[in-house]
């Protein structure tokens, strides 16, 4: 079965293809009839418009982009979950694309994205990420984009992001209450501003509590499971030994678990552990992890929302509307 | 900045569109001095070839589409790795949609493809997925189709699977081998294909070792962790309840988790749990999960490497290309 065009539509018709065009884009010039005709035809042969011929006229490919650096942190899937349901009520596909934390990765996509395969983007940049002319590039080129928790503060367009220093005072207030003096801080990006706004309530906590911060006990994790590992057990392993852990991402649990057991450590009773992460499976991990629960479904569904106001309405400036939306510390069995 | 086309940049540069063009299409007919200026301009003006113009002409959006249910199982986010792992050696963008296990969506996705959007699409159907026409139009308009796990059995192309029937059979002796002797078995889905091989597969190991199958300890759990919470409660509260137990889909592990700890039954004493997971996190749960580990990666950059080879020679066939890679059956604590 070859692909139906527009010519083959009208031959089969027996109309012009200005004709079947214009009734395909239901023309007040067409009777009804004539729309009705041609639409059970188009059914009929399986034709299907070519987007990119109708996006050169409307520039509306009906796409939105969303780039993000991975999937396999829980915190993205449900991100995604809440753009997919306000991108679904507004009749648009969304186009994921995965930068793996590559900087060079992300510039090439937004760079593919300006051609008009997409109509706005949502993005959280890499941790690679230091420099933002890439994403200046594409607002330029008139491509609405909002930032979802990683954002870029230099790049003027609307961030939804969540309180990240705040819950990284609170986690940090909360292990101090719960006894811990020695407190550790895994980070993952000395570039993110997530991360340094994390990092900095840790500190800010550390400070109002007249707990002096120990470089020794800030470690720079890597996307490397392994290395993390080592680096983690290094860590527990030391002179003064931390007996609190708060770990700024997801994937880090594996690895604090793993080297508390391998090390024969007690949690919470040696060391206490809160995760930044929206795994649903904390609560059966023994003991039950702590976390700070970001509000990944809603942070999606406000950047989507914003994406489409500014889609639907060429006015709208996106440029003052930031959003924080709070985290919740979730205390379980791993805090003590 | 307004966006820069063609003709703004043979304007810049004095030359003919027609030459600009050539040029950037490194025609012979143009000399390397112009050519060389062409791109420099181009590159200073930030112009991005318009994809939908060129797609029209070359047929080649150098995209490839990967339609899956979710992200949020880590098979789905393991095997996009591997399908990138590919893609990228061939500089083409992956794009992701997700059905969330509609086939209204996926039907949608599809349709939406065919205009010229992707050159290529790998595909793991929906749970509701019972017929395949919209897979046979695709494929019928000549886009490469190439299915990975979940597959429709009557649609004529290439398969990665792996061996559902065979791990099952496997993880049903093992419980059996363990004393289980009342083994219930966990299916997400009547329809799809997966699914039904691995029921085959507990059901032919039960015979083989003169048990008789049960109907009570089948169950048909959904995409609600509410609700299957509920059902595996109910299971494990009736008279003769199960011993064993096998769930087909990585997000049952949390509620059998959960429904063990709030019955206060014993892991592996009372109850020894095999799950189909590639869940990083299956180590540190309490006790450790067994589980059959399927070659996700391997699976994804098999799939995408056939879809390249069909892209790349017109003349190559897909449709007796299945293959199928083993499983693993990993065993931890939770099996004793």
């Amino acid at each position: 079965m070859k692909h139906i065009n527009i010519k083959d539509l009208a031959l089969e018709l027996n109309l012009s293809v200005s004709t079947v065009s214009k009734a395909l884009n239901d023309s007040y010039e067409i009777s009804e009839e004539t729309k009705n005709r041609v639409l059970e035809t188009a059914a009929r042969l399986n034709y299907v418009p070519n987007p990119y011929a109708s996006s050169l006229r409307g520039r509306k490919s009906k796409n939105i982009g969303v780039v993000i650096p991975e999937v396999a942190d829980s915190f993205f899937s449900l991100a995604i979950n809440g753009i997919e349901s306000v991108a679904k009520t507004k009749g648009y596909h969304v186009l994921i694309c995965l930068t793996h934390e590559s900087f060079e990765n992300e510039r090439t996509i937004l760079k593919e994205f300006q051609g008009g395969r997409v109509d706005g983007v949502l993005l959280s940049v890499s941790t690679e990420t230091t420099q933002c002319d890439h994403i200046n590039d594409l607002i330029a080129n008139g491509l609405p984009l909002v930032f979802f928790d990683r954002a870029c503060d230099e790049v003027e367009t609307a961030k939804i992001t969540t309180d990240d220093f705040e819950s990284a005072y609170k986690a940090t207030t909360h292990l101090i209450q719960q006894k811990a003096d020695r407190i550790a801080f895994l980070s993952i990006s000395k570039s993110l501003s997530i991360s340094n706004k994390r990092l900095e309530g840790y500190l800010k906590a550390l400070e109002d509590h007249d707990i002096k911060a120990d470089q020794k006990y800030i470690i720079d994790c890597s996307n490397d499971a392994e290395q993390n590992y080592l680096l983690i057990k290094k860590l527990l392993q030391q002179k003064n030994k931390p007996n609190g852990i708060i770990a700024s991402v997801e994937k880090l649990t594996t690895p604090i678990y793993t080297a508390c057991k391998d090390l024969e450590m007690k949690v919470p009773e040696e060391l206490k552990i809160v995760c930044f992460s929206n795994l649903e499976i904390a609560t059966i991990l023994n003991p039950s992890l702590t976390t700070i629960t970001q509000p990944a479904f809603e942070m999606g569904k406000m950047a989507a929302t914003l994406l489409f106001k500014a889609l639907e309405n060429r006015n709208f400036s996106l440029v003052k509307e930031d959003f924080m939306i709070q985290s919740a510390l979730v205390v379980r069995d791993s805090s003590g």
